[in-house]
């Protein structure tokens, strides 16, 4: 059985949602224990994982440093933590599974993603990223042609395009390592966003690629049978903060499609996650759940999380 | 025929060695055409590649912005860099194979490169990096365990270990996906430096692998016939700066062990390129050559550059 895993950004980063290097190592190792459970256990696994933390900390170095170091645009700083996320999830792994008495190879593709440029989100950005700024500040880099919006009291805060994720360009290589036994780690980040242009090249284009969006593309790429999608609560939940508010435990695509349609979940946050597995397993894939890291190995066998399937199996 | 190709940073940075990222991608456009026009001829290549000038700028961001920012140690700055240039790399390496009929997949494989813990570099490092600061400032990064050399009237630089690689730990990576047709991109920067601990996990450590000895080490490992060695100059020179001068042609491993001996190259220049080729042929390599981009494809086939064999087939 292939599994492909969506790690959220609370694997990579400290409990306050530090990225302080020592935090994402210590995330990433506790992060890879789960991961290691699950490949001892037999199952083929792929990783993708997000990197929110890391993108806005390498925005805010940009800035900061910018009189002295050129600053590099934003595809670059997702390529960028595909590197060092991608580097820490190898070694940390293969400690956990050496732990195991099991010797496994692991491989990091830098994998770009496919966008549309005439994606909506590119002339009307809304997907905040990086820290608020004063207005004198924001305007400056306004002038550079950036998008900053004034968030009220706590400043300014720049807006990129979320564009909707088409195409995993190196999903090949990542399931040509899958296939050959490696545990592989790609689309980091949602892949680095990249558009093609009317000639037929390739451009690096500055935006957020939603990570579960490209997680499904991804994971029908290469087969995976089931999708689960590792976040920091155990269910997706219905009736949110009302006397209802109750988890899902098992549901069709089509009642979740509901749920989506009605808004039960947030539009930044259990949204894109519910929309991902719905598609994944409206595009055939077996299963996908969405649950904490502590239960992926049971959410994989549908025992944990919430599951979404297209026939339901009520226990 | 496989031929591993080892770009310098002249590959990837300005005519000024500026690093913005315009110069980056102009030049990284141009040194694909040549590397095009390799594949076309119908030569297999895994391309390395420098990063000087870049991990040179990521550490400028991380002092600059060390206030606001955690900074991040040196091997993540490597990692970094293999995000940034494999994309560059691969974007305009599909361009350029596109432009000449020819469509072949790419991919880029984040690579770290095993060295020793008791090298001496560690505790006495050599390598200069990054900038240069006034004694003050730099005695502020020595407190946090950096060491930093007063190199006189331009102020104090960093210094760090250039340990010796031992093994390239993702080769096989690099190998199965060259093997199955993919373009590869490995062991970028020398590959991002590990040591193995004595419990047997791996742990990133703050140093500068050479990139040519790395590119000997994974052209080795990929089974290349042939590694080019692509510089800013046409050939390697003997009696530099002498009326004695002048290019070397071809010549014997022994040969240019001889002139490695007798100090003929510069030590942190040539002599690593030279070094890297003579590992490389003894190593049971067909041929080894060290050239300018420009002249890689008639390199390849020994007919231009420094080519360096086991038998000099003198023409």
């Amino acid at each position: 059985m292939r599994v492909l895993i969506a790690l959220g950004g609370n694997a990579m980063t400290g409990p306050d949602g530090s990225a302080a290097p020592e935090e994402q190592e210590a995330a990433i190792t506790e992060a890879m224990q789960h991961v290691a459970h699950l490949i001892v256990d037999g199952v083929d696994v792929v990783i993708t994982h997000g990197n929110g933390p890391q993108v806005g900390n390498l925005l805010v170095k940009n800035e900061v440093a910018a009189a002295v170091v050129p600053p590099v645009p934003l595809d670059w700083c997702g390529a960028q933590t595909q590197g060092t996320i991608g580097f820490l999830i190898m070694d940390a792994l293969e400690v956990a599974l050496a732990a195991r008495g099991l010797s496994r190879r692991t491989a990091v593709v830098v994998t770009r993603t496919r966008v549309d440029a005439d994606d909506p989100g590119f002339t009307h950005p809304t997907k905040p990223i990086g820290r608020y700024l004063p207005a004198a500040e924001a305007k400056v880099l306004v002038e550079h042609g950036q998008t900053w919006e004034d968030r009220g009291s706590r400043g300014w805060r720049r807006v990129v395009a979320s564009p909707e994720p088409l195409e995993i360009l190196d999903a090949v290589a990542i399931e040509t390592l899958a296939d050959a036994g490696f545990v592989v780690v790609g689309a980091g980040g949602g892949g680095i966003p990249v558009v093609r242009e009317p000639g037929g090249a390739l451009r690096g284009v500055e935006a957020v690629i939603d990570k579960d969006l490209a997680a499904d593309l991804l994971a029908r790429a290469v087969r995976a049978d089931v999708l689960v999608i590792a976040t920091d609560v155990d269910h997706a939940l219905v009736g949110y903060g009302t006397p209802a508010q109750r988890p899902i435990e098992r549901a069709t695509t089509a009642e979740m499609r509901g749920h989506l349609d009605t808004g039960e979940f947030a539009s930044g946050s259990m949204g894109p996650k519910v929309d991902a597995a719905v598609r994944f397993v409206e595009g055939g894939g077996r299963r996908a759940t969405i649950t904490s890291l502590h239960q992926i190995t049971e959410a994989v066998h549908g025992r944990a999380g919430t599951v979404i399937e297209n026939e339901t199996r009520k226990s």
